[in-house]
Formats: C-alpha cells, structure tokens, sequence
C-alpha cells in the first residue's frame, strides 16, 4: 500500500530534492507536481534528471483539489503561500508538510517582523507542529499540519540542544557563524545568484536581520526554559550544497568541559540522523551531501575557554526534502528512516 | 542471502563510490576493504562520509587470502595490479570485476605500448570479458572475471555503438571531443590536480595519445566488423564528476540521417540505463550525476553535413563503480538496475 | 594628455573590465559610465571594486550628448542598440568601438537571420571596420566606427588565419569544438545562468546555430579567398573567464605538417599579444586569465593524419575589453599594448 | 635606475605573485627566480603564464651568492628556511624581505611552541621589523630585514587595529573566524589540496591552534598596550583567492558604538589601501581580488549589543605578495602604492 503525494512547488531546488527522494521511496506515489512557472511542461523538461523516473507534468496549484486526491501535500513554495490557503476543509482531506516558514514561528507578529508579510492563517499557528523530528518526534506522528524547519536552523539547533537543555553553556554568548551553499537561496531569477556573482568569492549577508534567527531563538527558548537572544550571521559560500554552522559559546561553568561529550551521546546515540563524530574529526559539508545526515563535533579551547561546537547538514536534504519525508516518515508509522539511507556522495 | 563482497583499492574516488552504493544494495554484505596507503586505519576515518555505515578497517590487500572470503572481489587498483595477481587458483574461488585496464585489451601488445608496462597475465586475456553491459550483457551472466570499461570510453561507445553497427557514419570521420570532471584522474598526490592548478580553467590533455583511444576503438572495431581508428581529445573541466562527449562524424549516405533517432530506439528502447533525450533536449553532466544513466542525443547539421552525437555519464558510476555493479548484477543474476535506480542530484 | 572616454553599458561584465583597464591606463580619462539599469547610483555601488578607483555616477545612455564630449565612446550594449542610434552626426563628433555584434557581419542579411534582428543602420556597415587588430591593423588605425569581435571569434579565427590563409588545412573539415566560462553569458537575469545551473556541470548550447558561426566564417573566407562554412559547437565550463578552442582540420597535403610552426611563427612573431607556446605546451584558459594574450599551440596526429589546433583566450579581455582597448591604441596612436602589458594572474 | 631583485621560492603559489607584480613594476629588474623542485628549468616552462614577459631559468637557492648581487631578496620559502642562512654578512649585502613566518614573532619560544621548529637566527629578532605598513611604516623604511605578516593576520589585525588601539573594544571578547581560499595552503602536493577534497565543501580547520593565532596576539597586544587573548578560527572555501574574516567583540562601552566609523575614518582615511566601505556596503572578497586593497566594514547589532566587523583581501596579495611590494617600495622610497594600484578583477 503506497500514499498518494503530492508536491507543490515542485520546480524549485527542493522540490526536485522532494521529487529525488520521493520517487525511490517504496511507500510513496507521486500523483501530483505543482509548479506556476512551469505549469503543462512535463516535468522532465523543466529538470531533465527526472527522465524516465516520471511521466507528471508540471500542474497549477490547486490546493483545495489536490488536497481531495492526496493523502499528503508537500509544499515548497514561497513565504505566505501555504497560508495564505490554509483552512479548516483542506486539513479535514489531507496532511500538510509546509516547508515554507509560514507556521514555524507560534508568535505572529514575530513572523510578520521578519518576513515583512501579513500572516493568513493565523489560527492554525497553534496546531501547527515544529517538524524536527529529533525533538518533537511524537507530536509529529499526530500533527496534520507540519511546519518543516528552516535549513540554517536545522542544523543550529540539533548542534546546541542538548547543551542548552541541559544548561551548560551561557546562553548570552552564543555566536553562529553559518556557511551556506547556493541552492540555499533558491531558483529566483536575480542577479545576486548568477555564477559570477557567486562563484569564486564568499560574502556574509542577512547581518543581524536573517529570517531564520527567530526560528533558532524560539526554538532554543524552549530547550534552555528561558528567552535566548543569539548572534546569527550567514555566509554564502561557492557551493551548490552544504550548511556548516561553527557555533562559539561560553560554559557555564568551565569544569563542566569534560561532560560534553557524554551529554552528547546520552541525547543522540539512538539517533540515525545525528552522527556525533570521533573526537578529533570535524564536520565537513562534502561528507553530508546527499545525505539526511547531522555531522557534529566540538572542541573545548583551554586557552580562550570557549567551546566551538561545529555542524554540518545537506541543505536540501537535512535542511529541507529530507527532514519533511522524515517527518512524512513518521506521520505515516513508517520507519523514520525509509528512503533516507543514502550514503554521502563525495 | 547476501554474496560476500570484497573491494580492493577501496579509498581511491572509484572505490568509495563502490562502497557506498554497495553499502545500500540489498544482495550484498561488505567482508573487506582495501587499502594499501591506509592499512589499519578504520574506513571512516579516511572517509567519514562512512561514518556510522561500515565499520569495516581498510585491510592489506591480500588477494589470495580474500578470494577464498569473498565470493566476489572488485579490484579498483592501479594499472597493472589485478594482472600481477591474477590465476588459476583465484578464479577458482571467486568471480572478480576489474576496474583497471589490466583485461580490456585483447591484445597484450596493445596493451603494453599505450600503458608502458608488462602484461602479466597473457594467459586470462581470452577468458576476460569486456563488461559492457548494454553491448556484451550474455558473455558476461556466464564470466569469471569481468574487465569494467574505461569513463571516456563506455560513454563513447554507447553514444556511437548503433550507428557504428548499422554502418551509418564514415568510420574514417570519428572525432571525439571529450570532457571530464576530475574525479577521474584518481586520488594521488601531484600537483596538477591540486584545487589551484585545475578550478577556473580548462585543458586539453593527452592529445593523441590517451590510452582510452585503443580501447574504444577495439570496441567499435567489432561493431563495426572492421578496424577504426577514430581521434579522441579529453578534457579536464573543473568539476568533479561527469564525462560529456561531443562526437562528430559523418554519415555514410546524407538521406540516412531521418534514420538516426529509429535506429538508437531499436537498440536502446529495452535498456534502463540508457536515456535517448527528446528532441531538443541535449545531454548535461549535471543530470546524470549520481546516476548509473547514460544521456545520449545528436543533432544533423544540414549546413555541414555533419551529426553531432552527444553523450554523458557520471564517470564515477557508469563510468566505473556503477557498471561494475552492474556486471555484478548480471553476474549472480539480480535485477540489472538492483541498487542503481538512483535518480540524478542537482 | 588623456583622451576623454565614455562607456555604455559599463555596469555588464565587460564594462567593468574597460573600467578595470581603462581606470589604469595613463592615455584615458573616464568621463561617463553609461547604465540603463542602474542609472543614478554611483558605479561603486553597484560594482565595489571599483571603491576608490572612480567616482563616477551611472548615467542614462545619452548617445548623441555624450558624443559631444567623449573622443572615444566604447558600446558595451545589446546587440541592436549601437545600430540603432548610429548616425553620421555622431561620427563627425567621436570615435565608436562597438562591443556589439551590430557592425561585424558585412551582409546584413545574415545579421538579420542570425540575429533575429532588423538591422537600423546598414549604411554604415561598409565603413565599420572588423577590429581584430592583427589582422586588420592598418584599417584600425584610420577607422572611425570600429566593429570589435566576438570572443569565440578572435580566438578561433586568430588560431587559424595563417593556415588558412597560406591555404594548408582542407576548408571543408574545419571543427572548431569551444568551451567558455560562463562570463560569455553576460550578467543578465536568466535561470541559465544562475550558480546552481551551471556549477559542477558542462553542456552544449548553440548547436549547429551559434551566432559567432557566420563571423568566425566571414573572416576565414577573406583569409582563404574563398567561402568557407564551418563546424562550430560552444560549450558552456563552470568557470568565470577563459576560451578554449580545439580545432581539428585535415591538412590539404600532409606532407606540409612540417611547414606548420614556422607559418605561425612567420605570421605571429613580432605580434606582442600572440604566443605561440613552445612545443609540448598546450594552452589552458588559466594561462591567460586577465591577460590579453592568445596563447595558441597545435599537435598533428600522425594515426589519424589530422591537425589539431588549441587556443586560449580570457573572453572578456581579448575576447571583448582588451581588444577593445588594443584597438583604441592602435585609433589614438600609442603602443599598441599601453594598459595591457598584465601578465596572467593565477 | 632600477634596482636589482631575487626571489627565492618563485614556483609557489606566492613566489608566482611577486614575479607577476615585480615584472610590471617600472622600478624592478628581476635577476633570480630561485626554485629548489624546479631548478634548471624556464620559469615559463612550470608556469605559461610567464611565457614571454620572463626568460629567466628556476635557480638553485644560493643565499650568501645571490645577496652579493640583488638590491633586495623576498624569501618565499617554506618555514625555517629563511632563519637557517640569515646571517650578518647577508644583511651587509643586501635587504631582505621574508614572506615565511620566520621573524614575524618576537620570542623565539612562542614561535618554537607554534611552529614545532628550532628558531636558527634569534640573534636577528630584534632587529626584524614587522612589515604590516599601515601599522610600521616608519620602522619598515629604515629596516635590513622585514617580516612580511602572514594572509589571516593582516585582514584580522587591520579590521581591528583602530578599536583596540583606542580602547573600544573589550579584548577578551574577540573572536575571528576566517574563512579563506585555497592558495593559502600553498602548492604542496597534499591529498588535502586536492580539487575533488577541497570542491563543493566548507570545513574548519588548525580549530583552537592555527600558527596565525599568537602573531594577531601579539600586534593587537601592543595596539591595546596589554596581552590579549583571542579566539581564531579559519576555514577553508572552495576558492582560489580570498579571505574573509568575520569578527566579533563586545564593545567596552556600548554608548560608543557611534564612535565607530569616525575612528576607522581617523585612521584609514589616508591610507590608499585600506578601503572603509559606505555605510550597507560589507566586504567581499571577489571585490579585492587581483588588488592590494583592504576592505573593512562593520555593523553594530542592536539587539545582542555586539559589534561585527568585516574585512577582505586577496590572501596572495595584500596577504602576501602585494604587501611584500609594499614594503619594498617603502624600504627604497618609491611612493608606496607603486605597480599595487589594480583594479579588482571580478
């Protein structure tokens, strides 16, 4: 028995991510490819790897249809979107993974702040549920409506949580400085994303405004039992794929230094996704890519007294696709790992 | 039931590709890894992308010892390797997929004056099959030990074998452009494959010389029931993977050229693993990458009179590590795309 | 004494390179940064690395004004616009070198098929002068409307004149198989072109119709003395800058193969901009990177008695702003190599 | 009247900058391109990019010889080359300008513990002058023997200078985290440097122990007039060029946060390399490559009431090479900008 799946915003860098994934996972059928740019192409002539793989063609949103045909929909499309269709019928017919930010922040006038949109749905902020799987795992299996977390802070929070919950590092002095690849910034078509622009030559942008630094603190509130306020600065970085966040922080207390590692292990050692690596190995994108994989590691520096706390995601994969079928995964009781075995692909 | 699998040269590109995919196939259980450089180190070290897949130790590569393990061994090794070892009493115990050049040549003396070295396994080179699968797939459901083609060449061959077998093109017009990742150059040490002297440019290399020529021309030679010799030019592109051959010929007869796309379906139709793109549509590296596909398509120029046959493949997978699982498929008779149905990652 | 200089379209990749060269070069004053697009924003915002350098605004293209003040006005535009505002006023008042393709083709009909585009001002197509300087130098230096060429253009014609032209390669086997970085595409706004597109991936475009085709071969025909219609097939590298052709032709008789270097050396000697490499060292786009040089260098291949014929260029400087720049030292009277003696930078 | 120059080391990746901006320079006859792996070769022979601008062969490394007939000597040798033959005579003959790490720090010991080397020339640290110019000009202009800083510290020393000199910001605050391309690890044949080990991935590296750490210690300790310790951590990024340094402190007193700009301003408004960009505008390295230029910028962020600064420079330039042309010119009373007065190239 497969579900019926449909993706809307199929065309973007994560919805071919979706579409990857999705076509090899043996409990899935793709009965439906959204995309409003591409709409009547086949869907192999907007991305030609998907030949022979599937026959769809590119359709127009039609959400409150769709949502009659599918037992899941998938939507990677822009901020508001998912939103701004939201009602009490859809959910009544299907489940939701929404991979835009559109219900990951509970507070909407946070949202409305740093998107800079009017909130459409603002009574489902409530059911929504925070889709990291690794810490809200059994409210996911029940949720209809599922916000899948943002990419930079997938992979910020799992390399704090456990720190933070556990309260061992000062929370005023968390620094993450953020690496990311270019799929990151989607398929728009601007300037700032052509090769020349990129290629060659990294930048740090969103300076102390990114979207995703709510999402971080809110999140990490809730671990620490208090208000976080954080540092958060990204990077673009001339690669197609890859978040590394390298995170500085001060210990609450600097003996504690020797028990990282065992907290560590105590939160994640059942975990498949998150690999807390050898000491000594540190977390580098290429041993990510293509996987759904959380590559983590730190170091205590006895100089400085400061832990640097380094991790490492697929965007697309961790960061976005992946995670929302791992999500998928759990809200149909399937193993949280069907389909997402794959080995890194150097 | 799992076969017994052994890899050696396993921390070269080839080989870590050959772990990973055979690290998620079904039919498979890993028993060995080797590695000369770093014997006695665990495989994860070297490659962490492993991490929490296989905790198999690279291993010295004793050849003998694992044959009477392994019921099936791949030999990613330098040239010369497998042929220094290769009898009787191996063969015996187990089938094996070389993934060098040591027994794609028939002809030894060929052999030595394109690689600069003594054959030293004369006496296997009959027995050898050319594992082609498209081309050669019966010979090799019944071979013990299986010569895995060349990059450039496989995805020279398959772009060009049906026009080259129905006499369609002036065998004495194949020129071959072709253009390479630098994955395929391997993993050693020197100088020109540093990040500097490759990233933001493009070579020619190994002009009229390269010791892929004699291989593809053997190939097409057979099809064509007499000797090619053909020219080939490779490139180095600043990319990782991927192979595009640009191929011009002329036809035999100009009013055959409405023939061209009848006669690739007639033979490649049945085949998975080969792609003739719509019209219009022309083969990228980007879209096989990951992928055991070959994308094939040409255009007729009507100004010229001359066709252009394009080609590409991931050089790591169909290009080497994914064909060789292939061979191994029809080899102890497992669906031919078993663990290679992956679709391409942008 | 500086001559005053004008760019239009100056906030493309090839305006910036005339800013970057002319901003050195001690016979110029810039005078005015013509931008549609960014028009009132100072060229640094828009471009940073030109903080300091210049503080020019970006201004509206106001050809026929600007004319009034400029000695020189470099047109840096796209194809169309140069011709359309053509005019024997303009002329009276200033010199033009067109970056465009408007005034290159004599026949305006081909322009017009090629082009997809009415041609505005075929009365001065007889006057414009094709500047390829080694070629046409003595007409340069008398010109007012200069015609500069294509980037695939220059490195391929300037590759094969001298064959040609002393009648040694067989005009009906010339393939010239190229490869480009991606700035060749301009800065414009287009998925094509974005990172993620084009990165870690290399493709054909422009099959059999690529529109620097009828130039490379108008040219040729008046060195050969007769028509000639070539093979020409662009590729698209993930890399910045750089041209590299591979030209394969059969020479007419093959006892000349020994003739070969001493053509080029006849022809190319004393010309500063042109290096022929020693033998056994191949060009490579790196070599050339920010440079104004042809490097060029051939193997004839004795199995397949073809010519094979390498060039390499930095596509933005001698293929677009530093032939620009040669030319407007060969109009004004100074060395020709004033402002563009740079050697490669790595 | 030009003077006479030596390089020793010209065959990495440094030595190749110094020769590429020296054989432009108006004031400079190159008459040694010393290369131990090389010697005996054209220079042009192991880089093409010098063909035609320098016949000069790679020469043994002959110190004691070489300084009897150069004006001056950069030493672009590996670590411990430079110390093991300077000695008194040497200096008589010549000047020196040292591009290693040899005499950048004062005391032996911390060198010794950083670089794991016997120092062999302590008599001569004293006497060795720090080459950051902006910093030590006047010393620079009277010196024998200068130690030209390394990549990372120069862009960290110069982004912070101003602000700990006047006490701005709080010392034990100070984290840098780095982020460089690939020419910065040198021309060494590691399988680290490799394209495919480098390419599409970010890692960071020397966490907690990069030998850059106690040489930004140690200026910024007499910029503060008291030992600071800080935290350093550098990346590596798929790139040739370029160092980004993003660094974060808190501000002594948060009500000077305005006092920032006018600072910087106090400082670098007469410096013709330091770049403070407007207000909006943050540093990218593409925007100073290929020049000597610093770029700096920074934002004061209002909810966390931390300071970030930005800064960039080409690593083989303002970080090498281009410095090392800087002190020459300074140590011979050329203007100090002269032959560094580049463009960036994109």
């Amino acid at each position: 028995m497969k579900i019926k799946v449909a993706i809307l915003g199929s065309t973007g860098y994560v919805g071919n991510e979706l579409v990857r994934i999705l076509s090899q996972h043996e409990k899935v059928e793709l009965i439906f490819l959204g995309s409003k740019t591409y709409s009547q192409k086949a869907y192999f002539e907007v991305y030609p790897n998907a030949y022979k793989i599937t026959n769809l063609p590119c359709g127009d949103d039609e959400f409150e249809k769709i949502s009659k045909e599918a037992d899941l929909i998938f939507t990677a499309t822009p901020q508001g979107f998912c939103a701004s269709l939201m009602n009490e019928s859809v959910l009544k017919n299907t489940k939701i993974i929404d991979l835009s930010a559109d219900f990951r922040l509970k507070d909407a006038s946070v949202y409305e702040q740093w998107y800079k949109l009017e909130h459409k749905a603002k009574d489902f902020l409530d059911e929504a549920i925070y889709g990291l799987c690794e810490v809200h795992r059994d409210k996911i299996k029940k949720a209809r409506l599922i916000a899948n977390p943002g990419c930079y802070t997938t992979c910020s929070i799992l390399s704090l949580y456990p720190l933070v919950k556990e309260g061992l590092v000062d929370i005023n002095s968390i620094i993450i400085d953020a690496k990311s690849g270019v799929s990151g910034a989607g398929r728009s078509e601007k300037v700032d994303n052509l090769f020349c622009e990129v290629n060659e030559s990294i930048k740090a942008y969103g300076l102390t405004n990114h979207r995703h630094t709510p999402e971080i603190e809110e999140q990490l509130s809730y671990a620490a039992g208090k208000d976080i306020t954080l540092q958060f600065t990204p990077h673009l970085v001339p690669m197609q794929r890859g978040i590394l966040t390298t995170i500085y922080a001060n210990l609450c207390k600097a003996s504690e230094a020797k028990k990282i590692r065992e907290i560590y292990e105590q939160y994640y050692k059942n975990e498949y996704f998150i690999r807390l690596l050898p000491e000594g190995i540190y977390p580098q994108t290429r041993f990510v890519k293509g996987t759904n994989f959380v590559d983590i590691n730190f170091i205590y520096d006895e100089r400085t007294k400061r832990l640097i706390v380094l991790g490492a995601i697929d965007n697309l994969i961790k960061g976005a696709a992946g995670q929302a079928v791992q999500n998928m995964n759990l809200l149909f009781g399937y193993d949280e790992n069907l389909g997402l075995k794959a080995m890194g692909i150097l």
